[in-house]
């Protein structure tokens, strides 16, 4: 079995850049096709999230058509994982998501994986995205994969604790697909619904995460919750109800996302 | 009295940017020829800290000869602070600084309102740093200022409660600027007085700041406590003594600064 591990697809994600390095030092014994790289070589030189484009927003037919970075990056990597069985791309976020696996297909392997982790760590949760209208994740190159999304932590910076953390996460991941195991047992997921932006005036924002909303991802936020601070000190209540994710998320400003709904289901 | 204020020096240090333009939409109420500006607009627009070369090290006179946007940012505000008295200047850290007065020069009026400050908010502490090998700092530009160091916040971002504390400590040295008012004490102060580098073989990281020392910005660091683990799990331990601050500050990897130690003094 072919299993790529992938850091960097974002370029200032340091947690899985330096992960696949250690990882490509000393690599796993572990019987595995095991292919590590690195996704986004200028940007992680750069230390941005991308050059011209977001790379986990360039793998549709028809993103590609353009003359960008990212898009020949796109290309050459959905030939490189042509051959692979599995992928598990690492990420992180500045929201306090722990260890979050995203799932963005629906295939039973996938899964299998997903609920494993979920219940063996408690830091670990499910939540499914199934894609943007921005474009398409580096999963649609496979037919199964997950995707580690690990936070709080900053843009450019490395967190100790949440690095040795993810490893665990992923050496464990390993394994499962070494072993073939099957998670025979149902979980719960969060499934992304909608994506809610900060109040804008022409363009600009006028507000911030509230208080008592940041750090609380996966807690459920009910209709007049304050969700925003204006910055002349006005609270903004939610209209809507779910649990949120992505709250705060740096990279998604420019995305005109505050934070993500999702609603509870089970695999 | 001419006060400048700038934010935006740092292209994605949102606080400063949003306070000077919250400021100019909503003009504070004092009796001072008040001056708010966006420092790096290419920068802030990229939501980078720099296009070309970090600003706050290119006022110096040789920094100044080559060809660079910060360069061409530098003369223009070096002209456009000429006729300022006091410039505050506003910056974020991803460090646990809370809200730390820099000052960067001897003067009574800059070192009293630093005192001010610093007797009156819990969360202000004075640190000294008089400029870097790399170029000066906008600083120079001016007789007499003060920096805000706001942390800890990932950089592109906004934290809520951060933001309103910076404020209040920001309206509060206008308030003493306009009133003139003296501190008749002295005050503990932090210089900065050598940069630690993170371990390194061939210039690439093996390792990041301990869990023991993140956070802990201002406490006393002996020799022999952990200040680093290594990507394979081994601790490294301090060989100096002094209280250390600017741990983890993303924007110092590139300049090999994993933290910054200080002697504490008194003015």
């Amino acid at each position: 079995m072919r299993v790529s591990i992938s850091g960097g697809v974002h370029g200032n994600e340091l947690l899985g850049i330096y992960l696949v390095k250690d990882l490509l030092r000393h690599r796993p014994s572990i019987d595995l096709d095991l292919d590590l790289f690195l996704a986004n070589p200028k940007a992680i030189e750069a230390c941005r999230r991308y050059i011209d484009y977001d790379l986990n927003r360039s793998f549709g037919p028809i993103a590609a058509k353009e003359d960008r970075y990212e898009f020949e990056r796109a290309k050459k990597i959905k030939n490189h994982l042509a051959k692979s069985d599995f992928l598990i791309d690492l990420h992180t976020t500045t929201a306090n998501m722990g260890i979050s696996v995203i799932l963005s297909s629906q295939d039973a392997l996938s899964q299998n994986v997903a609920k494993i982790l979920a219940a063996e760590f408690e830091e670990v949760r499910i939540v499914r995205w199934f894609g943007t209208e921005e474009g398409e994740f580096i999963n649609s190159c496979v037919p199964s994969s997950i995707t580690l999304e690990c936070g709080p932590v900053c843009q450019g910076l490395l967190d100790a604790r949440l690095y040795f953390q993810a490893k665990k996460v992923l050496l464990r991941a390993l394994e499962i697909l070494q072993k073939g195991q099957r998670a025979d047992f149902e979980l719960e997921c969060y499934d992304i619904v909608e994506y809610v932006d900060f109040p804008r005036r022409d363009g600009e924002l006028f507000g911030m995460i509230h208080p008592h909303l940041l750090g609380r991802d996966f807690s459920y936020l009910r209709q007049g919750d304050p969700i925003f601070v204006t910055f002349d000190h006005k609270e903004i209540t939610s209209q809507k109800e779910g649990y949120a994710v992505f709250i705060n998320e740096a990279a998604y400003y420019e995305k005109k996302i505050a934070f993500c709904l999702t609603k509870k289901d089970r695999i």
